[in-house]
């Protein structure tokens, strides 16, 4: 793998490597991990896990969770592991397909599954020059199939918690309906009066609770990106700074 | 049909007989006929019509729409047509069922097919007293059969516009994306801060844009509702009493 970097996140209570070309981590395993119910002592499963952003920082907020990942390229679970250790904790991380998992993921369910997929269609974009980048941005994986590895790999009781492009909610909630229940979408407004870009959506295996919409988690102040200056909103930046939880409305 | 009563919609522009104690129309047929894009001369199909509000408003807005109606109800299929005549306009009202649409329905397709469903599902819900409540409030007929039977009478380059609970979002929005694109949805928030009951939900026939999800749009003012005093936001005081239209963000 080409140069590296070492990236903070939550105030510096995350550190990871990851390559300085290909697909580098921004705010959203960040916001995927603060919406995760976890209770200490649960196990989790990030599928795709890339370097373990999400995961490092769900174990930032709750202690003594028991990590898993799944990653397709070899040289991300390098990584993902070598933060884990550095972070001074564990985490299984397989190399594999979600679509062919690693047989010692297939015998075990997780309170867990949480995942933040690759954003783009592969025939509705240009490839990227990195190839590890190119694979972390676009979709081998058609997005049901995430989910429904998700599925089968999540305990009865437990949650399956997605963040992705908003675009995208079709597939997400025909396939999440499928499998879990009390399914509850959080889109992030990036201003007011602006679309959502991005969804957090969540369901319960065995969950009984109706559908519900929510009316979203303002992200920026103000009606414009203001240069330079941070404009997150003051729950975000607890959220970023200070790894507070991103609670889904009761 | 029992005693009737005359409302007034849109400060008046529109007039309806409806039964006293039956299913009567509230707001949501006014916002369903604001947000839907019609254009004078073109024509509509209100599935379910009941009494006609939402056609009547629609047409109150746009002149010279050509105006059709399904209705599974004898006694509110009469009370629209005679609410259109009274009204000076003209529209071929039929009774029947959605799921074996009379001939002269199945010959005919439409630039707009509008419907404001049934809510309630039957076993979920204590059943109403009045029969016409129930059969107007309850689901004899599942929604995805609705969506289905809307996109079979729409046009080439049509719309279909539906309003709904949040809550049934999966399944609207699984049957729409199966027969149509450009699928968009507007939630109304009922106030800053709580969830959208309801929402607004379209696409169109051959349409081609990604599935967007909309921020939303606020009904009231204030943070809890303050006994008789209106609290409309003035944009949606003006959809409701001077028929502007509720346009889904560009």
């Amino acid at each position: 793998m080409a140069e590296l970097s070492r990236d903070a996140f939550l105030s510096g209570r995350v550190q990871v490597w990851q390559p300085v070309l290909g697909y580098r981590a921004g705010v959203d395993p960040v916001l995927l991990a603060a919406s995760v119910p976890a209770q200490a002592g649960q196990s989790v499963l990030e599928l795709g896990c890339g370097v373990g952003v999400a995961s490092l920082c769900l174990a930032a907020r709750v202690p003594g969770l028991l990590l898993a990942g799944l990653e397709l390229q070899p040289d991300y679970a390098v990584l993902a592991q070598r933060n884990v250790v550095e972070a001074g904790l564990e985490m299984d991380v397989f190399t594999g397909d979600l679509s062919a998992m690693p047989a010692p993921l297939r015998q075990r369910q997780f309170d867990h599954v949480i995942a933040n997929p690759p954003y783009f269609r592969r025939e509705a974009s240009v490839a990227a020059r990195d190839t590890g980048r190119e694979t972390a941005m676009g979709e081998d994986t058609a997005l049901p199939l995430w989910v429904a590895a998700a599925i089968r790999r999540t305990a009865p009781r437990g949650y399956v918690s997605f963040i992705h492009r908003s675009e995208r909610l079709p597939e997400l909630l025909a396939a999440m309906v499928a499998g879990l229940g009390s399914v509850q979408v959080l889109p992030l407004i990036p201003r007011a009066g602006r679309d959502p870009q991005l969804i957090l959506i969540r369901g319960r295996k065995g969950g009984r609770g109706a559908f519900r919409l929510h009316s979203g988690v303002l992200m920026h102040e103000g009606a414009a990106h203001d240069g330079d200056r941070e404009s997150y909103t003051p729950h975000i930046r607890d959220v970023l700074r200070n790894a507070a939880a991103l609670n889904f409305p009761l």
